[in-house]
């Protein structure tokens, strides 16, 4: 199979939904992001790259920032981790304070706002500046060292991020966040701020797809953590839609709000694709739809 | 009658709740309290006052703040303030987010911590210095210049006031807070700091039982306005235990987790009362007993 | 004061609101009422009856039953039943089964339709036909022995009686329904078909204006009881718009779906009103309006 | 590999969780089972079938029964069964009315008793008798005529069904159950008595295994249905332990209070596995320790 012939059929097969969907306005510099954007990109577990449209444009990654800080959690904690989040999907939004108080200050998962707000408080005592462990992850891993932070976007988040540290000072309140509130946050903030294109996210990507193995050679952490980590991202990893996502696309994934979807397909690639307009819990519209031609037209699916 | 004696028998058939129910302990300034202490002081529309027991002792006011907060903001706003708080029970405990987010900010009422945060936030704009207008009031009310704040109750207030910032930030991602979320937090704490004894507070909340009319003859609000605060007091002053408050007691009342009860018998007196044993909701165990045997013994409930 | 023309008066000023709201159409025959009726009755605790407007048409009394099936259940059983209902406000609609789940089955009052159906269960094992018990009730109180079910109205409610039925039964499954559901649900929905006049509503309110007595001298429950009882009314009688009603009204009260309040003025007199058009909560727009003004014009609020 | 001898080894490496958990004890009939119980079998897409312990003993598959069920709709209707029953993760208890309630009578899944309730309503309109309809489903799948019915506990299920009654007539007040509610009720606890034996449920796996192809060679619905379903399975399949499924075992999967799971390997193969013990979420502690030592063992986890 040539690859790009492939990924070209999907962007063609699912042209009908660009542009399609609502841009996240929740902080100015995203809604001025073109809403006809469309990029996809694959990178294989032997090292190659395919992209098509605007996969090398960078972009927000915004909640996409999650998968590696997950990442780097895991390969510090182990299961040491699931003391403070559980791993189970939330059924709520992802910003929603409700589940959170009735559980006591423990996020249901690490891919809600809540649950990546203890992911930065453990990267700052694991790493210190875990802004720049998570950074310098991402650009290992993709091997583009021009992968940055936009400070723009950050600065913004940071003056709308009421919601974000309702959350972390009731999770304080509960002794759940370690480090002083604003230095996680500011952190936080920092991470969803990462620009990188789909062509970078795809191979940053490939270490889940590899089975824990990075883009060095080195293993990141063992076969059955990295199972793992797919299977957290398969039941949480699209907010309150991720039965949706299991139903259609049937692969482990992680959105943004940016309109960035990463999703593994085990032992043979990962994918990124690309595209601002979002449904109503938040996934890219077309980015969904692109993914679920591409498993419909290749049967790989997990399931 | 004679009200001391009234007074002194109430004390004395209560007895046995005396040093009963925990001390609030969230904050190490209240947990040292002599869980023993009891006073009781009653202060008539005529402007005698009449105590027993530890009467005279200031004690920290925490939410009873309220009351004198509610009275300054409707003085101010009038009708407009219910715009942004609601007048409903709660049902939910006092620092709960779980309302909240469902009513997307709105308070349910003003006696809620949510909500004495947006008296807050309003006083902080109508008066600048909200802190020095409500220990003004409480200080005429209660003809006694010495009531002040407790500086290190405040700081321990904010030293464990992740709860409340979670409440402020979450309203001000609603928009329901104005100010800077760390002003109305540090004036909240102030407020709730405020040092004053039975006497004092049976004093101050005269002008309650005298339709509005304030210590020096003047009319705060409209006799209207002041039988709608009771209204309030009585379906809300007393976290979510307003309905056995109102059944055991049936007085408009307000209580802190200090341990102190300020109720009012419109048209013929206040009544404060402090012990600082609480219940399971964070009343005062003595104090809502000693209410409920001065209504027995009088008849004087409103029902 | 001439209470006819009081009454009359208050009827002008509100006759904007006269026909505003919205008709209960949950069943077919609530729909059809003319809602422009409106009738307003007042009964004294001395014996005297006054009554304009329709005040003598009979009229589907809902809800209201709930206060004479409470009256019944707190004189045979006094303080007991608390075991098995709450007496706080609810904050939620009166048929709503989320907090009737986190609170495992004991509804927060009696006055919310769960609480109402354990009413109705207890007063099977009191009385064996409660329907007949609760009739007697409101026939002598009202001294009319003409009052009686809307056979038509019950067959209806049944009919449509889903939501009721999921409350019994999960109370059932709580083991705080103790007759079999179909035998507890069809008297609870006989007793909500009572058909009476706001001079029956007014007349049979006596015993609680009364503290106790009934309207053939005799005490029906001691004068703390009944203290008692208008507090749960005051704080729980009109659905989560207690507050609200506290707020405007400043009386006891109880409300029905049909269109009708009862209110209470404890030592002075009972009053009924009636208008079919109701607000968002369920309570009727003209009644609550005539209330309002009513206890603006007299002063006579419990506040 | 000798498939026969893997089982065998997964036993003895979970020996140590053998009697642990707590059996379920809702009904007599199942708190009567013996807790040491073990059985597990595997049937292959290729028609054969290995089974170790008491692989060979029918037990009450009780909401396992709910693949049949679905499988049948999905058969029956396709996509448009997904207008009255969502796909989301539920994250509250299988039982629950809150979620049922917010979300207006759409049951987060269908494996949820919600769900499966309008499961049997649909069925019900689809095949006249949805009983027969699921039990020879599973003979026919099992290729075993003799799976029957336990009626002494579908009679116990109705003696305790009160919890499901409140489901199904929240439900029809909302529309959502169109067939008589007794009816329903009465289909649906009679699906959850069918007895079936480890070996039986792997066979009747098959066609999950098989992307759709039925035991007979015929095809029971699209590839992409079938792929569909598993994806269901796995997000839904477990309570509200779904994540934790995954986590573990990484493999589509159902449940059931009589301590059975029945789980899919895609491509491969169906695994039942038995022990009447439950842990708190009410899957079988031995029955997932085996599960999740057999993708370890094996590797074959669809991650």
């Amino acid at each position: 199979m040539d690859y790009r012939d492939l990924l070209r059929r999907v962007l063609e097969d699912v042209e009908s939904t660009r542009g399609t969907g609502r841009v996240a306005d929740y902080i100015p510099l995203l809604a001025s992001v073109d809403p006809r954007k469309l990029g996809l990109a694959l990178a294989t577990v032997d090292g190659e790259t395919f992209g098509v449209g605007d996969c090398d444009e960078p972009f927000s990654i915004q909640s996409i920032s999650k998968v590696f800080g997950l990442a780097l959690v895991l390969a510090g904690d182990g299961d040491r981790l699931w003391e403070r989040v559980g791993r189970e999907p939330s059924g709520n939004a992802f910003n929603s304070l409700i589940q959170l108080e009735l559980e006591k200050g423990i996020p249901r998962n690490p891919f809600l706002n809540a649950g990546a707000l203890v992911l930065t408080d453990r990267l700052l005592s694991l790493h210190g500046d875990s802004r720049a462990a998570v950074r310098d992850f991402l650009r290992a891993e993709a091997e583009n060292p021009a992968i940055d932070f936009d400070a723009a976007v950050a600065a913004s988040e940071a003056a709308h991020g009421h919601r974000n540290a309702a959350l972390a000072h009731f999770m304080a309140s509960c002794g759940n966040v370690l480090n002083p509130v604003e230095t996680v946050l500011e952190h936080y903030f920092w991470q969803c701020s990462l620009a990188a294109s789909c062509t970078d996210l795809a191979r940053a990507g490939r270490f889940l797809a590899r089975h824990g193995v990075r883009a060095n050679g080195e293993r990141l952490f063992s076969r059955s953590e990295a199972k793992r980590m797919n299977a957290v991202m398969l039941t949480c990893g699209t907010y309150d839609a991720a039965g949706e996502f299991a139903y259609r696309v049937g692969l482990p994934g992680k959105s943004g709000v940016g309109g960035g979807i990463l999703a593994i397909i085990p032992g043979r690639c990962a994918l990124a694709v690309w595209s601002p307009g979002l449904d109503a819990k938040g996934n890219s519209v077309a980015g969904v739809a692109a993914l679920d031609r591409f498993t419909t037209l290749t049967g790989w699916s997990i399931f």
